[in-house]
C-alpha cells in the first residue's frame, strides 16, 4: 500500500518534491498540498493529479488520509510544524533548517525523545549525493587513511538582494557544517571566521572563510561566496593521510566552443543536487516503510544550528570560538 | 492504478530491471517473473516481495494480472516473445536486439503495423542517458551548427571468451549504430570496417574501427575494443560546424593517490548507464499511461539490425558497403 | 664557439625561429637572414641585433660565416635550397614539407646518400613535443603493451580561404602521417579516406577522416577539420593492449567564468607547440655539435610525402589504397 | 659577448641551474663552480665542459672571469655571500631564502641601497611559471574583476625526516607568501595559523592551514601538507568578483590504465617548475644585459621573511597576528 504524503509549502522546493514523488519514487503518493498562497497550492494539485488542496497546515497534518508530511514552507514555520507532526505521531521530512534558532531545534529534539519514536528527518539532502557518499565511505573504510583536512567551497551565482553577511554564514554555511560533520563523523570543537572584502558588485555582504576544527583535530576550510557570478558551484576535497578525494560535480557533456574547452556550470542547486533530492525521497519513503531512520536526524539539525551560532559569534568578535561539547542522547545513536 | 509488470528473464539484466521497478519508478509494480531457471525466478520473486513465479513465458504474457511485459531473456527468444506480446495486445519493453536477424526484426515491424498499435519499445537505453540527450538536443537546436563528424568509442574491460570478431561488430557495435542514427536523426548510407591487429592477450578477436556515413554525409567513426583491460568506457564527440560536444561520463569523485590524479573507471555498463536504465523505465511506464510511444521503436530495432548486417558484410569483404534506402512507414513517424 | 646560423625566410615561422635562437638556445647565433621581401629581412635583422641581411638564398648558403642553414621559405623552394645546402656540405633544418613532390623528396635523399653525410633535418617539430615523446616512450617500453589503434585529431580554427580539400589531406594531414609513423615505429601499408559533408560556413572544402593501417596492423584514424571555429586543437590517443595514453595539451590555467568551467583554446599552432619548436632547435644545434642526427631525416620526409600521395589517391578514387613497401637505406638507420 | 657565470653550490639545485645554462639559455656561459664538497664541484665542472673549479666561494665571487654569481649553497651562507657579491658589484641570483632571518634580509636590503645599484635577485622561481603569470595578468587586467580570495595548496610527497612544523610554515610556506603577495600586488596585514592533527605516518609534524589577509582585505588560504604521499602538488585558485582562475599544472599526457583515468603526479618540484626555472634564468641573464631588474628583489625576499616570522608567531600563540606596515623604499619601485 502506497504511503500517502501531505506537502506543506508549494514554492520552488515544494514543487520539486512533488515532481520527484510523481515520477521517480515507488511506494508513495502525494495526496494533499497546502500553501499560504492557495492559488499556488491549487496549481500544484492540478499538476500532480492525485492531491487535494487543504486550507491550512494544521489540518493537513491532522488529515486522516495523510500518512507522512513534507515541509517546504518558510523557515520560521518549520519548528512549529514539525512539533505538530510529532504530536500527531506522523513521520516528517523538513527542509533545513529544522528551526530558526538552536533552542527551536533543541525543543524538537526534546519533543521527539519524549514521544519515544524517531519521526523527524531534516532535508540535508547532500548526505544522499553520490559524491559526498563516496567521500564518507572513503573515511569509513580508511581507504586513504584518516582525514587531516577538508576544503569546502560553496558559491552561489547571485544571492537574493536581502541576504546579509550573517545569513551567508548561517544559511549557506549550515549546509557545509552539516555535511562536514557527517563526513568526518564527529562534532566540531572550534570555529574561526575571516571575512574577505566585498565584491564591488555587491558591497553589502562579504565572502566568508570559515575554519572549523573537529574534536580530533581535522581542519575544515569553508569558502562561502554569495555572488560568484559564474554559476552555482559546490566543491569539496578531503585530504587524508594517503591521498585526497574530491567531489567531481560533472555535467553530462563537455563543450569545445568559442575558444573555450570545458563545461557548463548550472545556475542553481536543483540541477546540481537533483540525484540527491531524488535519493533522499526514496530513502525517506523507505525509512517510513521499514521504521529505520535515514538521513539527518533532529539531533543533526540541532548540532548544525549550534555550529552556526558559534560561527556567527566568531564572525562578530573576530575571535576563534570554542564550541562546548554536547553528548548525543542514545536515542539518536546510529 | 499501478501498471502491473511481468518480467521474462531473471539474469543480471532482469534483476537490474526489477531493482529499478522496486525503488525508482512510480506507477508500476512487478507482479510476475519467469526464467528458464526456476530457482533464479524464485529468488528474484522473493527479493521483490510483490511478484509471483510463472512457469513459462507464454503463460506470463497471457496472464490476466500482467498489463505489460519486460523481456530480458536470451537473444534468440526476443522476437517470438515480442510477437506473442503483440498478439496479446500488451506493451513490451524488449532488451536489444529486437531479433537475432534483420528478417526477425522485420517480422515484428510487420506484425506491429498489422495490429495497428504501437506496443514495442526496444531497450536501447542510451537514448535516455543525460549525456546523449544533451548531444541530441545540440543537434536539434543547431546550437553548434550542423554535425559534420561523430567519434564513438566503445570499450569493454574484458569480453567473455566466446565473443568473436563478428559479435564485436554486431552485438557491441549495434549500440553505437542505434545511438548514432538517433543523434543524427537520419539513416546510414554506407559502412566500412577496418580491423586492427588483435591484442596478444586475446588473439581470437580484433578491435574494430567502423566508419558509418549518414545520408547527408556526416562521418561516424566507431572504435570497438572488446578487451580494453582498464575498464568499461563509452565515449562520444560530436563535431559540429561551430564547435564540438562530448559525453563526459564522469564519476562522482576524483582521487589523488599513489602518484595518480584522476578517477576510477567502472568495470561494467550498469553503473555507467544506471541513470539511463532508470529513466528508460520511467518513460516506458509513462508511455503506457499516456499512450505516446517513447524510446526506440521496432523500426529503430530493425534499422539497427540492417546496419549491423551491412557492417558484417563490409568486414567480411574488406569493402565499403552501400546500405540501400528503406522508407520509414508512417506508422513509425515520431 | 657558437654555431653561426643563416635563416632563409623571414615570415611568421622564420621570425619564430629567430626569436627562439635569440633567447632560448645556447651555443648558436643568428648571423644572416634572407627573404624575397628584403624589408622583412631587414626588420628581422634589426630585431635580432646579430644578423646581417643577405640578398639571395644562394649567397646565404654559400656565405663563409654561415655554419648551418634554417629554411622557412615557401614550400616550392625547399628542395632546391636543401640540395644547395647539401652541395655546400652545411647542416640544414628545413620546415616541412621537404619537397612539394615525393620525387623531390627522393632527390634529396639520393643527394644526401651520395654526399655520404647526414646533414638534413625536416621540421616535423611534433617529434619534440613532450606529449608525443611520452606516447613514443610508452610504445618503446611497452608500458601499456603493444599499440592497437591510434586516434588523431587535427583541427584548425579557420584555414586560409585558398586551402582546398586535397591540401587539407596533404598539408595538414602530413603532420599526422609523420608523427603516427614515428610513434608506431613502422611504415604504413594502406590508407582509406572518407570525406564528410562540408560546413556551410566553408562549403569549398571538406573535413576528412583518414584511416591508415600500419605494416603490423595498427589502425590509425585521423580527423582533419580545417575550420573547427573554436580554436587550434591537436589530440591523440594511443590505444594499447593494456590501456590508453593521450596527449593532454593543457594550458597553464583554468577558468570559471560566465557559466563555463574550462580553459582557453589557442587560435594557432605556435603556442600549442612552443616547447616543441624550442626543443627542436636545441637538439638541432646539439646534433651539429655532436654529429649525431636528431629529429626527422630526409628519409622520414620522403616517407611522409609518399603516404600523402597515397592518401590523395584514396581520396580521389574512394578506394582503400595499398602503399608499396620501400626499404629504408642503411644510411638512415637510427 | 656571453655573460660569464660563477655557481656556488653544486648540489641538486646547483646541478639543475648548470644544466639549464648548458642548453636552454642564450647569452651566458658557466665559467666557474664551487662547493664545500670539492669532488661534487669537479663532477659538475666535468659535465659542463666550460667551467673551472674554484676552492672557495669568496675567491669565486672575486674572480675576474666571473661576471655574475648564482648561489645554490646551504641557506645560512646566503646572506654573507650575497653581501660579498654586493661588495664586488656583481649581479647575483640567490636561491630562496635570501637570509635565514628577517634581519639578515634587512641587512642585504640596506647594503644594496647603500651601493646604489639593483644587483640582487631572489630565486622565487614561481614568479616565472606560466600559470602564475596568467593569474597575475588576470589581476592586472581585472579581466575577472578584483580578487576576493586566493586558495593555495602546497603538498610535498614526503618531506625529509628532520623537517619540523615550524619549517613547514617557514620554508615551504614562504613560497606561497611570496607568490600570493606578488599575485595580489600588496603586502599582508595579518596572519592566522591553524594546525591539523598529524598524519600517523609522520607524527612529528602537522599539516598547516595559514590564512593571510592582504592590506585591502583579500583572504588567502594556504594548505601546507608536508607528507601528502601521492606526489608533489601545488595548486592555486584566485576567486575574483566575476569568476575564478586556477593553476592547471597539467602533465603532457593522460592515462587510462588499471581502472583509473587520469595523469601522473610528479614526485618533486623540479619537473613541476622546470619551465619556471628556465624562464627565471633567461630573464636573469636578460636583466644583466639590459640593466633592468627582473624577478623577486631583495625587498621581496625581506617581506617574505617578515611574513614568515609573523606566521610562526601566529602558530606559537594560536592568535591572529597583525603584521605592521613597512613602506617600500623608492629604490625598489617596480
Amino acid at each position: 500500500m502506497d504511503i500517502k504524503i501531505g506537502l506543506i509549502g508549494c514554492g520552488v522546493m515544494g514543487a520539486d518534491h512533488a515532481a520527484i514523488l510523481h515520477a521517480g519514487v515507488a511506494g508513495a503518493r502525494l495526496v494533499a498540498v497546502q500553501d499560504a498562497d492557495r492559488a499556488r497550492a491549487e496549481a500544484l494539485a492540478a499538476l500532480s493529479g492525485t492531491a487535494v488542496v487543504i486550507g491550512n497546515a494544521t489540518d493537513l497534518i491532522a488529515h486522516t488520509d495523510v500518512d507522512a508530511v513534507l515541509i517546504a514552507a518558510p523557515d520560521p514555520t518549520h519548528a512549529p510544524l514539525v512539533l505538530a507532526c510529532l504530536a500527531a505521531g506522523k513521520p516528517v521530512l523538513c527542509e533545513k533548517p529544522l528551526a530558526d534558532t538552536a533552542q527551536g531545534c533543541r525543543d524538537v529534539v526534546e519533543a521527539e525523545i519524549a514521544g519515544g519514536k524517531r519521526l523527524v528527518q531534516v532535508g540535508f539532502m547532500r548526505r544522499f549525493d553520490p559524491g559526498y557518499r563516496a567521500l564518507r565511505q572513503c573515511v569509513a573504510t580508511e581507504r586513504l587513511g584518516a582525514p587531516l583536512m577538508l576544503h569546502c567551497i560553496h558559491r552561489n551565482k547571485i544571492a537574493p538582494d536581502y541576504i546579509t553577511s550573517d545569513q551567508v554564514i548561517a544559511n549557506s554555511g549550515v549546509h557545509e557544517m552539516d555535511i562536514a560533520r557527517h563526513l568526518l563523523g564527529e562534532d566540531f570543537a572550534a570555529v574561526t571566521v575571516i571575512s574577505a572584502c566585498p565584491s564591488r558588485l555587491m558591497p553589502n555582504r562579504q565572502p566568508q572563510l570559515l575554519i572549523l576544527e573537529s574534536a580530533s583535530g581535522v581542519v575544515v576550510s569553508v569558502e562561502i561566496t554569495p555572488d560568484a557570478q559564474y554559476g552555482y558551484d559546490v566543491q569539496g576535497e578531503l585530504v587524508c593521510e594517503g591521498g585526497t578525494i574530491s567531489l567531481a560535480p560533472a555535467p553530462p557533456v563537455a563543450l569545445r566552443h568559442a575558444g573555450m574547452d570545458g563545461f557548463t556550470v548550472e545556475a542553481d542547486w536543483r540541477q546540481r543536487f537533483a540525484e540527491a533530492y531524488r535519493a533522499q525521497m526514496v530513502e525517506w519513503i523507505g525509512s517510513i516503510q521499514t521504521g529505520h531512520p535515514a538521513g539527518a536526524s533532529a539531533w543533526d539539525g540541532y548540532m548544525a544550528s549550534r555550529t552556526a551560532v558559534s560561527a556567527l559569534e566568531a564572525w562578530r568578535t573576530g575571535q576563534r570560538v570554542v564550541i562546548s561539547t554536547e553528548v548525543r542522547p542514545d536515542f539518536y545513536a546510529p
